[in-house]
């Protein structure tokens, strides 16, 4: 039996999402909601899908889960409404920006016993998989540092940053996610350091473009991230985890695996520099691993929790910026 | 619209065309052949094709081009027949193991106007179309040197290999292929040395398992061949082309994008062992750009010529080793 | 011209500047001091010298510079009696572990006039300069970020961490002046976490063996350190440094330019993993640059002040960890 | 006791090895001789040595060995006059450009049991030394294929062009002898390809600038060797051996190891471009083991054997050429 799932929000990711359940055997995509109509139809019409209202969705025998790819702030109220009608929930990260309603809205999800799975993708990259089961094999004995190095190829619109929390909550919240993904132990403590060196809007927007973060652990494991909003280069996204016999690492991945050597050197071109493509493959696993999910009543990861997990180190690191010091967090 | 398929032959290679028409918005499959009734009716289920018999698919009104997978020696009368039944036609390599066989059989795409692909996959693979690209752009100069390595994972079964008409047409007929596409120019001469390293089976079957070839052109450009039919670390596929100015190289694809560091070293992954899926993409952008041939009346490249060629290298490399000198050859 | 020289300490770093002087074709190795007459003797033999007391050395007119690698409680003094003696003085790091002594000492260095160079070996190291010389002509626009990582293939004997002043004067130090090196700009804050993972003889002695630290100038550049006394994998010295319009990094030294390509995967050698291997070039550039500036008259680089102001960050990166928040430092 | 050297020839590669025994401290230069005077007292003066005639150095007491770096013509009457005069010869490649010449040579030497090394200086660069042994420890199981890539940055003036015996005994040498020290067996087949890509004034000199060797040996193992006579990325010196297990490669050694990363792309330093740096180590080492070879009677390896055998290949290699066929060898 096919998952039957409608996708709310038909923009960028929404796109990306449909083209992952279109791409999935055990999945088939129904319906398409969107305010835009015209979004919400050409998004149908590529999938031969529906275009309906997010209530009648709610409402529908032929839907079984939802993907949620609207606006950051109708997250959470539909994460409670389609918890309430008995989906299974695929929600875009950050459930909100505010811790509190962020634990509301797990709550009811919780209360409601609803499937919901937050969207973290980098989990699902095949790279970072790998890595992550060479560590849980024991190849690098025990974790002692993880360091992250995540920097954008270009800063979003002025728009978008106003809107987005902030370098934490809306750019580094992937990195705290997989610090504590690959970190064993629950977070301790967390200081940043930010700054502005991109764009001076992106200042006066109240925001940073350039941060370091170290986080530890009770046992003294410690992660680093490391964050730009604009590499020159490409879309830079590495891990390397160290531990006590050795050091595994993920290494980027360029525009094609091609090597020119001329009098000015060996050159490879240049990073993949959109998202999209970059974790083409994650989002495909993601929506996969979903689906599982949704079909045997496995517990989805990540979880809603995890979603929280990593807006409160966003904040905590906000707030270290904010006050010079280390910030103490009760995590788990 | 979309161009309407049928596959020819279920079998590995026939899936993988298969799921590559199912990827591709500009087409779709409608009707699969096989002699093997449950082969066919598994791929026709998958996709939601229907099955047909041979005949059926040339006189059907809903089919516009046919992949021909089937075994080897039944190439060359399929391509006559779908020729004169009007169809385009897409079809495994080789067209024939016998040189006079596929010239008749070429004589008859000719007459008829047919449109005939050649699958040389490799031609569509990103990283080898990255590297043509930077050949084409100067970046190297004149090219003077080609340099192919090509190492199996492992040798196919004795049985495959009799019937295969050994390692030249088999196996190098890929880089002799990517040679002329890389070449700039036709060859004029080949030599070559073939041994039995691997498998002395493959000896007794007549065939050899080790080999290395030399090609120029009339004007001093080099191109060289090393195969062996068994790399211990995977699917060894490299190209190096030399020119006057540098070189540009298309390297190896490994399972994963990672390192491990430790006392023994730092290691990455061996290669990934599967043409299937060292090829993934080549195959999805090579059924893409054949459909767009289809559509738009464009000179199919790799042609049935292409195909012709690169046996005639063959057959020039393997009369070299039993002669012991240097063939010339009247190629284009 | 030969710069005469004498070398004060004929321990393990005595021996390498014992080398790089008799390899420097402007140096001659006149005399060597040591309280232990064996290692004295040992070492001038190998290189012709003659064994000579401290006291001598001062007086002599036949020497021109020395090279103190004592033991560092004796460094200070050193300095001092050789400023005073009118001799080029080339002195290992630390100069001292107490800021205001090596305050005093600098008084004494600048009030004789003396030339001193502090031995912080890393600025010579042949792929660190090609990293700085690109920083420099602009390849990667303006400094960002500067990122360290070094990582010792295994701790040293507890007896020695507890002299050593611990991790951030002892092995950080190196990282705090390559930063200062390559930031363009005084540090102004720094915030730091450390751990103990390698061994609790470590922490016994009051001393940690994991650590991060952040630093940051007051337009916002910011510099991250990773070190670790244990690297399973050797001797880890990474430079990373990120640009407005790029990144430019300095790579590991493995064991040897090699690859084994197996089943289990594309293993290179580990690291060299022995401090006097990998920096062996950089000691002799070092010695080399000592040499012209004695011979020239130049200003040493780097000189008594850049001791002192890794010292000044290496206490800030330790008064971090006891306050938990971020320091103020006044550098230059 | 140190071996007392006198090197024959003050050009480019004479003060190549004067500065290898220099540095060998086991080894002392004593004199020099060179046709031109200057020369001969320029490399004197920098070493500390005497300017002698040839005569009076074959007859001198305080000499122990030669190294024979005059013009090629000069090799096998010098290496005469020294067997006779009891001296252990150090003789550049080749011996002479003649196979018979060399036998003749070859008789005296080992008639008067003197102690010949030939200097191919490949065998000792440390890289390639890492390979063998990789070999050796049955890392890569039997060897059944060695590629050898081997490029100049830039072809040599004309005139050397003319004098030097042509492409296969000047510049393939080394590479039939890296072959022929990687293969373990004898080869036992030679063909050859060649053409003027470069300079037509090579192919004016009656020379190729451009080739690609096949060797076989009687078993079926292969080696290939791939030159030019200019590469616009620098020195190209690769070595892969591909055994029944798997893989060994030696990789190239660039200008320094660092990598900058632009929107261009990820770019390495081209690679050293002058042999004298490239094989720096190689030519230390090989000194060393000529050094040890003196001092404690050993055979000498690379021998004048080594020599021959190397040059009986490189003759196959033109004639095959000459022949357009496979040349049969009567190596071992």
């Amino acid at each position: 039996m096919s998952v039957r799932f409608a996708v709310l929000g038909a923009g960028r990711i929404g796109q990306v999402h449909a083209r992952a359940i279109h791409g999935d055997r055990e999945a088939s995509l129904v319906a398409v909601a969107d305010a835009m109509a015209p979004a919400a139809d050409a998004l149908a019409t590529e999938y031969g899908a529906q275009v309906r209202t997010i209530d009648a969705i709610a409402s529908a025998d032929d839907i079984d889960a939802v993907v949620i790819c609207t606006p950051t702030d109708m997250h959470a109220d539909l994460i409670e409404q389609f918890a309430h009608a008995g989906k299974a929930i695929f929600c875009e990260k950050p459930i909100d920006l505010d811790v509190a309603r962020v634990r509301a809205c797990l709550a009811t999800v919780e209360s409601t016993q609803a499937t919901l799975m937050v969207a973290f993708q980098r989990r699902f990259d095949p790279d970072f998989m790998a890595l992550k089961e060479r560590i849980e094999a024991g190849v690098i004995g025990d974790v002692e540092m993880v360091v992250l190095t995540s920097r954008d190829p270009a800063p979003p619109p002025i728009d978008y940053i106003k809107r987005s929390g902030g370098i934490f909550r809306d750019m580094a919240i992937h990195d705290l996610d997989v610090a504590r993904w690959l970190l064993g132990e629950p977070v301790a403590t967390v200081q940043a350091a930010a700054s502005v060196m991109v764009d001076p809007a992106i200042g006066d927007a109240g925001d940073f473009d350039t941060a370091n973060v170290i986080m530890t652990t009770a046992s003294g494991r410690q992660a680093t991230i490391n964050n730009s909003r604009r590499a020159g280069y490409g879309y830079d996204q590495r891990i390397e985890v160290f531990g006590s016999k050795g050091m595994v690492s993920a290494l980027n991945t360029h525009e094609s695996r091609t090597v020119v050597a001329t009098r000015d050197g060996y050159t490879q071109p240049p990073l993949q520099d959109f998202f999209m493509s970059r974790y083409e493959r994650a989002y495909a696993n993601e929506i996969a691993a979903f689906v599982q999910c949704v079909k045997h009543g496995a517990i989805a990861n990540p979880s809603g929790n995890d979603g929280l997990q990593a807006l409160i180190l966003a904040d905590a690191s906000l707030q270290s910026i904010k006050e010079q010091r280390v910030i103490h967090v009760d995590c788990d």
